[in-house]
């Protein structure tokens, strides 16, 4: 079933990104090979991250997009629903339930910045910084083992990629 | 509001993977920062990638599920929807009701491989092949955009490092 990654070597990819200054549909995705064609494998590494933080963050009754609005959260405090759905990647209607779920748990709290009430901004409580560190080893160790014999370097060179990937696809009016 | 990432320089992130060897939990999120953080960049652009995909195969009457089970179909014919679902990156009900839509739609057909009928193989017809060629290349495209001035070392890299990532965290049952 892994065959199709011995018929693309690492060779084939820089001929396409050569290739493509020229003529932009030059190669096929049969050319270029799932193993060679980074959304595929970002979509698959995340897959996999996503279930195994699931898994790991149920017990702790928690999810992966309620653990990441704590985790934006104990970055920058006071963010509005709208910045929570674009830093955490959720919908707007999951984050709202995330939200209401969260505050339940009393882990944050939600400020009206303004006169009227109706631009709200969002706090960790106390009880939520707590479990937000208490928790945060899940996360951490599993960004240990996903760079198991990833050079330090490496992980520098990638972290710089991804930045400027993320700076490449994100619409001009976010970040 | 992005001023975190202006606290955490390329050298912090070296320390951390230095760290680690002695002390798992040396470095906290805040020490790291979220745009340090591999899966916190990799989360934010898969959300966005799955966005602009998701507006653009609409018209199409496909998704990024759809169209991610036509491009891989396209490369590895004949495979059953557990192997979909991990390749797709889908829960196996979203699997199986994306494939009775594309099975109405007439792009995919499901073919018997053992007696009984109980292990069904998954194929692209010759209208599924042909959609799926003509719609490769808002993917293509998407992929160029997202690469934009990186160059072809660096891209080779990233799929290196990427596929080191899968290896480390898919579980050993898969591939």
């Amino acid at each position: 079933m892994a065959d199709y990654s011995v018929k693309n070597t690492a060779d084939s990819l820089s001929v396409t990104t050569t290739t493509e200054q020229t003529n932009n549909h030059a190669k096929t995705l049969a050319e270029i090979g799932l193993s060679q064609f980074a959304p595929y494998l970002m979509n698959r590494i995340m897959g996999r991250w996503n279930v195994n933080l699931h898994d790991q963050l149920r017990p702790h009754n928690l999810n992966p997009v309620k653990m990441r609005t704590l985790a934006v959260l104990s970055i920058i405090p006071g963010l509005t629903i709208n910045e929570l759905s674009i830093y955490t990647v959720a919908e707007q209607s999951t984050m709202s339930r995330s939200l209401d779920a969260l505050e339940a748990q009393g882990l944050i709290k939600r400020i009206s910045s303004d006169a009227d009430g109706r631009v709200r901004k969002v706090y960790l409580t106390e009880k939520g910084s707590e479990t937000f560190d208490r928790l945060w080893p899940i996360m951490y160790d599993g960004e240990t083992n996903l760079m198991e014999n990833i050079s330090a370097e490496e992980q520098k060179q990638l972290i710089g990629t991804l930045q400027k990937m993320l700076s490449n696809i994100q619409p001009p009016a976010v970040d």
